[in-house]
């Protein structure tokens, strides 16, 4: 059974550990910089170790991979330092700050022959599955026109996204989904952004508003903010059929959730298809430590592949300089 | 009982015709410059007359107010020759090509002592009136970010729709409800707006896709578009919930709409109205008619103001101009 370290101790921690406990892999030491935290949360979850600093987890010969769960700034310096201590990392999204970070993050994986994904947890999902299905089907026709927003309101003042040193901020936080899910219906990565952006006094994006043009013609509008009530919504429009989703990221494990489809271009009747309910982060966490049997090292999973990483950080850096800029960026390709 | 004339015989005049007609208002005069085909739907809707020529029309003493249903370059010259024949006008969306233009069409309304209304059927909608409602009460609390669709396929040849002079385009067409409902939303017009088109060889805009931004800190995205299958949603982002429609325009007359709704900030449950169907085009057509009575002519009607009409005329105008040049454009007070 593949023996995974998590590093971190928040909520996102929280949440992959509760999938994945009494599943068909098993977690065996929790990290933290605070001992007494880590030792909590591994008596709670049932977890054998605890460590009082992320050294320590990586040096216990019994992990087998680690997931990061720190906040975004800690991605790279600890995935990098995970795969040289040979351990294959599934890393919280965004993988890092910018392409760069992510390319030497890869970089290092490959070296040390260990595998590296980021975890977008919504991508092992089998409503997005389906979404991939229905497109690859053409079942909406080439997607032309597409809408996605995901808000939700930050109100927890000690929170480390307030924090624009430590990788915080409405785009990295919540926008990189929608620019994942664009650039997964797109198939490819955008030539051009143009956004716009509403600034916290920390410095931080409240709210992040884009228009994504890509080379086949395909227009994504994302919108991610810290300042609306929680909503997360995705609207495709092609030229035969139109596609929407009423929870496009966190869909709950516990009900089934809902593709609106209308086959067909002019007053399609809506059809609704119901996709049972799944977990997720245990998909994910399960899919990985499967891969890792495989000798491709570095490349990323099929159904969140290395190239889209890349090429999301290229945007998702496109994106920022657009907002402050006050101008159209180009994208750099892959 | 108010007496219409109907300027062109279009699918616009037959849709207000067929609601109109056994109502509280009478259609009692039909122009085409094509007599043969005005003699044809009048017979067909049971209207007493049918003229070859909008000037005979508006030398019918009986009219008492005309509804311009003609391609949209014909709108100001034919809504100013009503108003000086001293008719009420109800004239098509877009009210006008430019802002222009429209303070013309008013000016000359007012000059003559009769209404001018851009017809915005939706907005006498019940689901629409709903959704006024419910923002005035707080129900989503302060609207912060919104997104707008509406696309379809035109497939018809000869439609003067392909036409740049004729006002052809799907920002005229059908990016004006997205303005409309976005303004309607802010409560105020945008301060700049950031548009990408893409164009026919015609040169109409085949698609638009662009950012609003209002002075409260509101950002609207709209998308209008004549290459997707036929779709019309919103949504609103509050600061205190979420609210979605969808079918935001044009609402079938034989089947109830619904309004999601979301209360609150955090995770709340969706509670989705009903609302009974409606005919928006009789409703229109009998709440201008009522209007008429009133002393204030001119100057528009509560449920479709003038100034909104001339601020999104100057959005329109601004948005184009946008595409074209490829940069924010500051959007004129009104």
């Amino acid at each position: 059974m593949f023996r995974w370290g998590v590093l971190g101790t928040g909520r996102i921690a929280h949440k992959f550990i509760g999938a994945v406990q009494g599943g068909a892999t098993e977690i065996v030491a929790i990290a933290s910089r605070d001992r007494a935290r880590a030792a909590e949360l591994a008596q709670a979850a049932g977890v054998p170790r605890a460590y009082g600093s992320y050294e320590e987890l990586l040096a216990d010969p019994e992990v087998q991979g680690v997931y990061v769960a720190l906040p975004n700034h800690l991605h790279a310096p600890w995935s990098i330092a995970a795969a040289r201590a040979g351990k294959h990392v599934l890393c919280e999204k965004p993988l890092s700050l910018t392409r760069a970070e992510a390319e030497e993050m890869f970089g290092a994986a490959r070296e040390n022959g260990v595998w590296l994904m980021e975890a977008f947890m919504h991508r092992f999902h089998p409503q997005t599955l389906r979404v991939q299905q229905l497109l690859a089907e053409g079942a909406i026709g080439r997607p032309r026109q597409v809408q996605i927003s995901f808000g939700f309101t930050l109100d927890r003042p000690g929170d480390t996204r307030w924090h624009p040193e430590m990788g915080g901020g409405a785009l990295l936080d919540v926008g990189c989904y929608c620019v994942n899910f664009a650039r997964m219906v797109a198939g490819e990565a955008p030539a051009r952004v143009t956004a716009t952006a509403q600034w916290s006094a920390s410095g931080i994006d409240l709210l992040l508003a884009a228009t994504l043009e890509y080379p086949s013609g395909m227009v994504a509008q994302i919108a991610c903010d810290y300042i609306t009530s929680f909503h997360q919504t995705a609207l495709v429009a092609g030229d035969d059929g139109v596609l929407a989703l009423e929870r496009a990221f966190t869909m709950p494990p516990d009900r089934p959730s809902r593709i609106q489809l209308w086959r067909g271009v002019h007053f399609a009747p809506l059809e609704v298809i119901e996709i049972p309910p799944a977990n997720h982060f245990r998909l994910e966490a399960e899919g990985f430590a499967a891969l890792t049997a495989a000798g491709h090292a570095g490349h990323g999973l099929p159904e969140m592949p290395l190239v889209e990483t890349l090429e999301n950080m290229a945007t998702i850096e496109a994106l920022l300089r657009s907002a402050r800029e006050g101008r159209a960026v180009e994208v750099g390709g892959a």
